[in-house]
């Protein structure tokens, strides 16, 4: 079998994503690097020429405010694309992506990581298969400190800046930027469609322009509902992603700083921990059962979740068929979960339509 | 030094609540019996007026809409009362109470447990004391599953009969019972007053006519903001109080489910877990201390926390000056946020304020 | 019903044990305390006599070297007796008691606090169903850093003194004071007797002259091996009791602070987390569940479990018959656990039979 | 720079650690594989003739058995090599190699991956700085219930086959497989030299020949003592390494199941966590901060700690200098420990010296 090659924009080596989805790829020897344009200096046009026939995806990591431009670019010359959320800067171009990727026949991914890991994929199984019955309610926390060691009123650093400033990172920074996991994470797992939220963005941060935290209301169709808060000034949490979803059967909790474990709640029975790679997952979680490299109890953490993304991406880019990762539609969704977000705050936090 | 005395309306020995007051009382030595009126058969007017003169104190366990009708005639009376929250069915009741309190000068408290956990107190202290720099934001989930075990299109036992009555438990259900709970945790520890919030309330279990889960955002003065989840339904889940609370500086973590630590998390330093009577916390937390009993390693629980709540309020029935247990403005407050939840609730989630 | 009555030698306001005796008996109303004999100054022969008729136990909470002779005065008196481990200061002594015991019809019991916590109870309970199938391992840890913070080097106060002084405490130390309870606890959970053990003693702490630290080895019955570790030198633990049972089936963990939780792992299925009082236990163990107080998710700690203890020995008190407390033999065992530990230690770690 | 390159020997696309090598490698881009042999019917010296001058290490992924003759031709033949543990099947043929390893100037490096974990680095080096004080305990735990999973008393699959035969795995196999890597990790961790232990082997798993669990009494250099309990009977364990270390100022606790943190408990201060690259790693521990991938809560697990192991490796293989990987003193101390082992249970658990 030909081995898959791909080229990368941005996420230079020192950036925090790029080097991820290099180690991801590598890891599990999905595809070989063969370019990259990690600076503005760079022409990435003249790159994506230079690739053609030498590449079969082509990897966005730029700043938030060229990921449709590229992308776009990338799919019309007949790349498979993974880009980097936040997918786009509106719906609108998130939408006109969707219908670029569908067009051209192109795969588009979105590397939403967290449901890569193995335990998120038996939590969607276990949802999926009943196990909690109906579910009502979910809780998710995104909470990250990280606003907290940056002093916003002095220059930032180049990884930082574009972030704060909106005419590149675009209107909205935590909900964008994070929120959008947790959004993903929540429909990902219940398998829900939000219907509605109603949002409370704050700009704790001193010298910070953009929301960096929220509280966001949720209904979902079919009557759930949930709540989730994401912050990025919540002083001291590392990445601390935390999930709760109620059924009437059951319950679930996720933690992102704990991820090979998952724990199920039930009314009469005792509460189990399900555990990665553990002999009873192969029946319980296709899905989980064959992104696991080691054995249970060696743990696997955030770069194997982000290769999963990938190994399920590489398989379509060789199959052309359905693999569990997300793509357009996680994206435009993602995109009007923002854009409902902003407006459900800027009117007051009513409740706003997806 | 005479020992207190005091007698009980309502809590009989089949309650969760009544039993947990004596078990508190005893273990400190606090207070001596004298006389209950544990069922509706009894006359509770007659034995107020038996114990005159025999009774320092009235501790009132009834359902929720006696409490108004009880404490009041009790502290008329002449008594000290300890009464259950919620503290009436309305605000006015409340007010009503906390004057005749003040007009009789008698003493009225309201057992929020939680605020009797030593790590609750430490938390308060480390806000107060700057610890944490600027409180902007907290998180509160108080979750029960206990209407997951119950079947309400069937007859209710007795236990849970009134609770699910309107016409006996008042108005709302899982606000009334435990959102108090949560709000009052959430005022003690960071010591801001909340000015408006908007709740979204759930009727998610079969048959119950009432309130049984609610997400609530809150606004506190001079800025904070908080997320509060409270619910009935949470499947599998026991007791789930949880707290954090996020300044500027620093943050805390507080678990029910495991009260005898409470961990703070910094930007730049190594998270801290702070333990019950360890050798740090007599110079941390002289509320803390003073009501810890055995070394740290060995466990109080929820009994300590509760006879915490009397022993404070022990020694204002002898000493008539202020110490640290919830009183009329506590009891006032809790009540004007349940009825302020209703009211946005009923408003199509709009801010309602306090 | 007449209320039980008691008196106590030993055990004053400032220690830490006696108020722990007062507060489980109180907590639980399960006996008056007509009169105590707290100091040095005070006679005890005389209280006995002075109470004969009027209680009906004794609780014995002097230093170790009097429990012998003041626990058999007693049970020659006529009355019953809860004695502090150790019970005594050798096997002979112990061998004594419990003779005396039988021969008086007294009830001898050892307040060995940790078999009276509920998720021990149901440890016990699954080892003796075959729940983890053959028991072949255990490994219980005991770890107080208490002696990092002491200077023993300078005259040490009341509390402490005592304890240091083999003239007065015995001739061990750590082993005797709280390896006896990882004895019991082993044998109490696994249901096996110890035949042999082979113990590595330990002095770390600078000034003191007797063990503070031990790695013990065990043999049971029936082929099945423990390692223990006890130590009062483990800096910065306060009261770290952890014990784990390995079964051919299924092995359990139960951690002293975290107590009212067990798990159960197994090979093929999920971990399982107990939780007290929870709808399954009445089932599941009808031991723990008639010594739980509060629904689970309301934490019960060291207190309530030093009360179970109590209400057992009540319980025997009035009927005279066989209750869940430790009695004479395990008071006995113990104490040719401490003598056998120190022979081993004393021969070059060789084994040594109990 | 020149890219590295490498061959393998063993580790075929089955079994457990072959492909965790080649994951570990790729994901940090440390070298190309550029030969292999991963069956027996392939000839071992004839591919170690092949990619001389094209290979600038060896990695000997095969049964015990060959590790000593396969390392030793590689390393005869000009390669560095690192070698799988148990590094022989005696101490004699372990300083065979760490002499040749000596006379032909080429690096030797075994794979005690649990060294390679960012926290068990910072542990060292807290040790090292004092923050521990004097070392005077340590107690490790290596439980795995994996013999739980397997009937030995019919035929084994082949990645078991040869681990219980013991004229291929040598004649250990719970102290030999898993033991050697609590034993290097205590001694990386303390920084102190065993001198002598106790050990009691058994063979619990019905049919099994071999020893499958092990209490060892441990004495270091300098009076300090450790207890140590390694088992692959530990039914439902899957990787439970745990590791506490305690001081006369302080004590450290890390848990592989747990492994991007590391508490440090103090008798007077609240404990501390530590977080891999947290804001405060990088002046506390640059042998952590310098084999971290990602941010502080963004996790990595066993493969990364594997890859840390083979960085510092190949750094060695590059510049010849020392680094901070597993060599031939490490190789040969872990034989010495497995060969004390065996003799001290062979003659009725007395100690030997290593």
């Amino acid at each position: 079998m030909d081995r898959l090659r791909y080229a990368m924009v941005g996420g230079g080596p020192r950036s925090f994503i790029g080097p991820v989805h290099r180690m991801a790829i590598r890891m599990d020897d999905l595809a070989d690097l063969v370019d990259g344009c990690y600076s503005h200096a760079d022409d990435w046009r003249a790159m994506l020429a230079r690739v053609r026939g030498r590449a079969d995806f082509i990897a966005v990591c730029t700043p938030n405010d060229s990921h449709f431009e590229i992308a776009k670019a990338a799919l019309l010359a007949g790349f498979d694309v993974m880009c980097e959320k936040p997918l786009s800067l509106s719906p609108a171009e998130a939408e006109d992506l969707a219908k670029t990727a569908a067009g051209t026949g192109r795969i588009l991914a979105v590397p939403f990581t967290y449901s890569g890991f193995p335990m998120v994929k038996l939590a969607r199984d276990l949802v999926a298969k009943g196990e909690l019955g109906a579910v009502c309610k979910a809780v998710l926390e995104y909470q990250q400190g990280s606003f907290r060691k940056i002093d916003f009123t002095k220059p930032l650093d180049r990884r930082n800046a574009w972030k704060m400033d909106p005419s590149r990172s675009g209107p909205s920074c935590v909900v964008a930027d994070i929120g959008v996991h947790g959004f993903h994470l929540l429909e990902y797992v219940t398998g829900l469609e939000t219907r509605s939220l109603l949002a409370d963005l704050s700009s704790f941060a001193p010298g910070n322009r953009l929301d960096d935290d929220a509280s966001i209301l949720m209904r979902f169709e079919g009557g759930a509902k949930a709540s989730m808060v994401v912050s990025k000034v919540a002083t001291g949490e590392e990445n601390g992603v935390r999930l709760r979803v109620y059924g009437d059967k059951a319950s679930l909790f996720w933690n992102q700083e704990s991820p090979n474990y998952l724990s199920v709640k039930y009314p009469f029975e005792p509460e189990r921990t399900y555990k990665r790679r553990a002999p009873y997952m192969a029946g319980t979680s296709e899905r989980a059962e064959r992104c696991s490299r080691i054995p249970a109890g060696h743990h696997e953490g955030f770069i194997e979740a982000f290769a999963n993304i990938y190994s399920e991406f590489c398989a379509a880019v060789r199959d052309r068929r359905a693999h569990d990762f997300p793509g357009p539609r996680e994206g435009l969704r993602t995109m009007r979960f923002v854009e409902a977000a902003l407006r459900s705050n800027a009117s007051g936090n009513t409740w706003a339509e997806l």
